[in-house]
């Protein structure tokens, strides 16, 4: 059941969501090239429709279930927020309730955004209690079609969606990556933009980046298992807390010969003041990390530096401004 | 000598200026159609080349003279900021020097911006000296092109491609703006779009949109002639700060029925704030305005909102969000 997505299943899921998702900018910014001693070229997912890249999975598995003719009573997702707002969004336009299951210390603007979606929101405490678990219940309970937010095929194809974009544009330039810097929690993204871009560019690096405390796909690549996050390690990265790889998309960062990166909370919010200044982007957190390790040194030659996200509320901002 | 520009003249800066400017998003939030009652598309202009729709006219007039076959030593301009920097990457990007003449008290990161693209900067007492003055004077002793921030035609002409791209883009869309909220200051960027749209769009009806205190364009239309503003008044939005409408986009705003109304900096603190909350964009103060006026009322049915630009400091970011 569980099986890797293939080049092709990327190029299918496109063709699916192309009326409802954007094809997102590609920027560089002077400054930062010359910051990074690197060619940047940002992709902007934080512009995606509902904030984040995760429109691309979840349209992808709504509309191949859709397509296969399944008939569900409605969506149910887990999520911290993005995954959330995705689902939300998806089951608003096919015309099917959700039902979405949120840790109880999720971003207030990921909460508000998600409800003025329609779906309903089920609290969890994310110490204690299975996400997992009382995502599955409430499926089978309600006859819910659950759409994961990356042990999935189908969105992890969807993710990938991104990555032929990035190709696309790059070839337009003339210009072959060296390297990708994707985040990484789950690894749906950074699974299926590697995909992507490896089947176009068959030198290129991709590297992981995770928010430092979190680093289990370093610490599993390392141990060739899946390992899991020590709990109770903090972050400010809200969208990147998955407790360790996903059972699909580790084995494809195998596969892809990743390496996983970390970058503090420091680099994190200096990377937020950095794409505001000189890209005129609002990153959250978790949509920084990758820009933050492309400022620390670890952009090479020309880099695809993946913007995943811009779902951030006032309280953060106003964080990351007072530190200047 | 001052003739206006026709839409044909926009078609063509359009054609000479692709292979440098960039081709910027047209972007709807739900949140924000919600809170204006209307649909917004909002023309994201910060995103541009050097962060401000004003390359557009930069490389639109020195494109122009170019293909006359003028070989000026050296370009030249007046500005407070924006068009300084669109200059200079101009003057770069065709290997010549560039001197800006630009306000003692211009943002540090619009100076800095434009020294690092090498150009030379020149200040001068916004309140006690005439930049007009000086920039002429040193074009004719150095034997440079002076490019001047809105009083060109073909400056005005390659504002207007602005226009061109968000009437390709709604009519991807199957749609027709019913009216459009652009700045204005000299007036360059709203005349040019204005122009642009109502060649495609009879019935579009264009709102200028300028800061309090600095309602010069709404006197003067009322007048029927060019009246200048008081001085002294103060406006957080230094990139509207010119004296008086132009002599040739004034009357290109009569001609289009324009009409202007004003917002005061609170309203444009919080249109920051809505941007970069709801459309993840970082605004300038002078690039928000029209966002401010259509979430103060302004917006009807389907309305273009220009953001044109986002040159922003780190100061101006954490009053904005010091508020929240």
């Amino acid at each position: 059941m569980l099986h890797a997505p293939q080049p092709a299943d990327i190029e299918a899921a496109a063709e699916r969501i192309a009326p409802y998702i954007r094809h997102t900018p590609l920027l560089e910014s002077e400054a930062l090239n010359r910051r990074s001693g690197a060619r940047l070229f940002l992709k902007a997912e934080n512009l995606q429709r509902g904030g984040a890249f995760k429109a691309r999975g979840a349209f992808s598995a709504v509309t191949a279930l859709l397509q296969q003719g399944e008939a569900p009573r409605g969506l149910i997702a887990y999520s911290s927020g993005n995954h959330a707002i995705a689902v939300a969004s998806a089951a608003r336009t096919f015309g099917l309730p959700a039902v979405i299951v949120m840790p109880a210390d999720a971003p207030a603007a990921k909460r508000t955004a998600t409800e003025a979606l329609g779906a309903e929101v089920v609290a969890y405490d994310r110490e204690r209690e299975s996400r997992e678990a009382i995502g599955e219940r409430l499926a089978r309970e309600r006859g819910l079609a659950l759409i994961r937010p990356f042990d999935d095929p189908m969105v992890i194809a969807g993710q990938g969606t991104a990555g032929l974009e990035i190709a696309r544009d790059l070839r337009r330039l003339g210009l072959a990556p060296q390297r990708a810097l994707i985040c990484a929690s789950g690894g749906g993204l950074c699974a299926g933009v590697g995909l992507a871009l490896r089947a176009q560019f068959p030198d290129v690096e991709i590297v992981a980046v995770e928010p430092q405390g979190h680093d289990d796909l370093a610490r599993s690549l390392a141990a060739g298992e899946r390992l899991a996050n020590p709990p109770g390690v903090r972050s400010i990265c809200d969208a990147l807390l998955v407790e360790r790889p996903g059972e699909i998309t580790f084995p494809m960062l195998q596969a892809l010969g990743a390496r996983a990166v970390a970058v503090d909370d420091a680099a994190v919010l200096g990377a937020m003041q950095a794409a505001a200044l000189e890209m005129k982007l609002v990153l959250e957190p978790g949509g920084a990390v990758a820009l933050a390790a492309a400022l620390a040194g670890e952009a090479q030659g020309v880099t695809v530096v993946v913007a995943s996200g811009g779902n951030v509320d006032a309280p953060m901002l106003r964080r990351v401004w007072s530190q200047t």
